[in-house]
């Protein structure tokens, strides 16, 4: 049996306070906010709100309320919490569509071959390979652990992920950035297993564009709009794919030739989806006055507490994915089993939430915010309760 | 002075007990409505539920809540409103997203030269034009009375709105398609103000593709998702540029390939957005059992008696810039007056909502569901009452 005191390390930790903000069910504990995270408590009456303005003051709403602005001051907010240059996140659209804006803008900045690694989402993977069949660009997947070395010169974009979505591997971006400097390479990276559990720092680590989502660690509800980056060196060079009219420098003109906004403004499509974005909005204001080094602590603990529990008390015969190493590690445990289907559903049923990704992964996502020592205490021994049931 | 009792009229609307279904403020004369629909009374429950949903279910409200069908089934509703086949609309992202994947669809159809005319609206101009110019394809732009004569067999997709934003406009869809289909052309339409307003029968038309608003006169709210139809004549030929994972064939295999979907499902790409799909949805509950013959009967009385009450009182002193054939009208009344944004302020001060289209146009629009033939009678007298005051 282990001896870690879930309840003592809760009481040193100087986030334990903000899960109060949070509206989760009774006796759960939620280790799937890599999946989608749950809402605060105030986004009702934020979204209530909305409702109200959107009836009371109907179409003046865009400019009186500030809906028009949305994209860019959630941006900004992302911004903070990815540690972003000013006015360089946008907030809008799913992942997918900011990433295809992202790997096209990328595409039209250098020449060559494109880059990925088998560790990246599939969403990235489909939209990176159909963009290399239609601009007949060579793409090459390779293992994660080979990805900085396979930067050569002839390599124009590479795109992976920070944190693989199955196994929770980090990638070391300023590694990459580093090495992609030498070989003039865009990096372009999806911070949406990262984005809200540490500090990224973007505008120190030299990637070109970037994008997100804003259901995950972001908690901005099922499907929310997510974000796109661009770093100010690239800005003014880096055209938008989809040309729609809220990229236009002045989309109320109504002028027939598009002409793009200056800086990231540019990579916005269509209409702002204000109630989609006010969740979002809502969800941020959670992070606010937080500091990312003291998520990022505690996401190391919170992970560490768990692997060591499991350790203790499978020794080999459980396989941790996740890489033991800290800095290898983003904010999540996987374990493989062969019958990883079930044991999700044994564990959901104890009401220990974690969830499956095929053929034989465990993942259990651990959000600082909200989640607590105590929770990693249940989850281990309430995983070991269902593995020992299904062994007898 | 005129003679239209607008109260009499409305007394024999069949239609008049829908617009208690709306929020709309006291007081105010809402002709906005193909900017920005006004919110159902029923919208804030239902969203409520979806954010308590949400909160009590976590992860699992994608299955049990049924929110990872809402593209479906709201697009099976917007389906029921522009008369398509089963099975042939989603709802998924803005307006502007699906006229790109509808073009770049329709272009991977057919070879050749792209044609639209001067009275699309920007968004889909720009969007249009962007895709020719990568693709190295020429696009003609001509004028609207001008576009079926230019359909001729070098043109392979013709891309219009069918009613013009501006003057209100409507193009004859069967028409055009008829010749179309004489030239082998692809028809991608867009249905943001005629959708709601006036029976389309897409499935009879002959079009490609069509796309669409949600926050029009769909009542969707601010920046709604919007659809994408694909006649089934086209959809296992039609490919998706933007190869995201809901465009997937089961995303939850999480494949490194892609799959497309069978059908329109192929045309989603990034995680439905669940508040705002459930937002639209509940908004069409208002069309439930509306004959849009009905509707577009409505219409034309609005716009009819609206026209006939301005004619009387300015004679040719003011330009009505909206056909005075029927046949050729949207729902809106368009006016041409050199001081049309002071207008439009002066007379929103009144209560009576219009808007300003730069340089001259004032726009009234005309939503049968909560527009009565009263609020007609009183736009014009209000307008009578500020175009004195502005020559007095």
């Amino acid at each position: 049996m282990t001896t870690v005191d879930g309840d003592l390390l809760d009481r040193s930790d100087p986030l334990a306070p903000i899960r109060a903000l949070f509206d989760l069910p009774e006796g759960v504990v939620y280790l799937d906010g890599n999946s989608l995270g749950p809402p605060l408590r105030s986004v009702r009456a934020r979204v209530a709100a909305t409702l109200e303005e959107w009836g009371a003051d109907l179409i003046a709403g865009w400019f009186q309320r500030g809906w028009v602005d949305l994209p860019a001051r959630v941006g900004a907010r992302i911004g903070g919490i990815v540690g972003a240059e000013p006015d360089s996140v946008v907030a809008c659209d799913s992942t997918s569509v900011n990433l295809f804006k992202a790997l096209d803008a990328a595409c039209s900045l250098r020449k060559g071959v494109l880059l990925t690694d088998t560790g990246n989402f599939p969403t990235d993977l489909y939209i990176l390979t159909a963009l290399a069949r239609r601009q007949e660009r060579t793409c090459r997947v390779v293992e994660p652990q080979a990805l900085v070395d396979s930067l050569t010169p002839e390599v124009a974009v590479v795109a992976l992920t920070q944190v693989d979505f199955k196994t929770g591997r980090l990638h070391d971006l300023r590694r990459l950035s580093a090495r992609a400097a030498e070989t003039d390479t865009i990096v372009v990276c999806d911070l949406s297993h990262s984005a809200g559990v540490m500090p990224i720092g973007l505008a120190e680590t030299g990637v070109g564009l970037a994008v997100g989502c804003g259901y995950k660690y972001l908690n901005g509800g099922p499907g929310a709009p997510g974000y796109l980056y661009v770093s100010p060196s690239v800005q003014e060079m880096a055209g938008n794919p989809l040309t729609g009219w809220f990229g236009h420098e002045d989309p109320f003109r109504f002028s027939p030739r598009y002409q793009p906004a200056a800086g990231v403004g540019r990579m916005q499509v269509g209409t702002p989806n204000v109630l989609s974005l006010v969740a979002l909005d809502e969800a941020l204001t959670a992070f606010a006055g937080v500091d990312l080094k003291e998520v990022r602590r505690k996401s190391l603990g919170l992970t560490s507490t768990f692997i060591e529990m499991i350790d203790a008390m499978f020794g080999d015969q459980v396989e941790i994915v996740t890489p033991r190493q800290q800095a290898e590690r983003g904010s999540q445990v996987t374990l493989r089993h062969p019958r990883a289907g079930p044991v999700v559903e044994a564990l959901a049923r104890k009401g220990v939430v974690g969830d499956y990704r095929p053929p034989d992964l465990i993942r259990f996502g651990f959000a600082p915010l909200f989640n607590s020592y105590k929770d990693s205490c249940i989850a281990a021994t309430t995983l070991e309760a269902v593995l020992e049931e299904a062994l007898s």
